[in-house]
């Protein structure tokens, strides 16, 4: 059961959404503009850095939801490149451009300090500019964030896939605007 | 040197707003709604566990920030109170429902499934409602976010107290709308 009283049968950070509007609207503004507007990554890249953090801080919710997002724009139907991402991206078939970016999303997942200047300078190497640096610090920051919001509330995450399957479609072809 | 060229002599997130106006808006919307807007906690009880949670962080630039905003609000001119908190807030002047709180925003600081049923009940005890509740677990989350964003992109963030009092005034007489 939820740690507040939510509308049953909706999932996640919608139960929320739903309960709270006051905040639910940023945060939506917050990922259309990190996640949609133009930038340097691609939506994929970004949906899968989004889905790579909520991995690595084992939220349900948000990782299977942003995962569909990132096969929907990657043409990853049977999840193969998102699983090879989650178990190992250092071996998986994404560009070294990538690997560098998750390689920071990582350490901005454990504490934002533990970003080096030489992962920074090793990711610019291979083709990152500023914006993608940027996106990539701040995607993984508010991640930390979603993650904590739908977990510390504890809202109800569903086993399966197809709640998950149908609402990262609704993501990649809507976006985040409510 | 911070990972992105920002502009000379702005500090903290104030360098990211700048040049990154496409997020600023929604993060800046979201510190209002979530800070300022009303709650069954005051501004004060609210920038306390955004300083406390930015020091549990160790991001100097929020946690001096937010803190001189909390100070601002408790009438705590020389900081006892604030202190007291970051170093051992269970024996802080503070009320047993902060105390409550601030457990539950030390647990989502560390991971959203910390949070017990059990500590949520202690702190509904001591008088807090749904929106305290909500409120603590996503300014917590928040500051995870917004403590990533500054450090992970290596922002300036000066010594001394100078700056931070005046901006911690400056949020508190003004609040986060741009």
């Amino acid at each position: 059961m939820a740690h507040v009283e939510l509308k049953s049968g909706l999932a996640g950070i919608i139960g929320l959404f739903d309960k709270f509007p006051e905040t639910a609207g940023p945060l939506c503004e917050l990922a259309q503009a990190l996640l949609r507007q133009p930038s340097s990554l691609t939506e994929g890249e970004r949906e899968l850095i989004a889905a790579y953090v909520s991995s690595r801080n084992e939220c349900r919710y948000c990782m299977s939801t942003h995962g569909a997002a990132a096969k929907y724009f990657l043409k990853d139907k049977n999840g193969e490149l998102l699983n090879s991402v989650f178990s190992d991206y250092q071996n998986a078939p994404i560009s070294d451009k990538m690997k560098a970016l998750l390689k920071i999303a990582g350490k901005v997942q454990q504490g934002g300090k533990n970003v080096r200047d030489s992962d920074v300078e090793a990711a610019c190497k291979e083709g990152a500019d500023d914006k993608a640096i940027h996106d990539t610090v701040l995607i993984a920051a508010a991640f930390c964030m979603f993650n904590r919001y739908v977990d510390g509330l504890s809202t109800w995450q569903p086993e399966g896939s197809d709640i998950y399957e149908e609402r990262g479609t609704i993501l990649a072809e809507k976006g985040y605007v409510r």
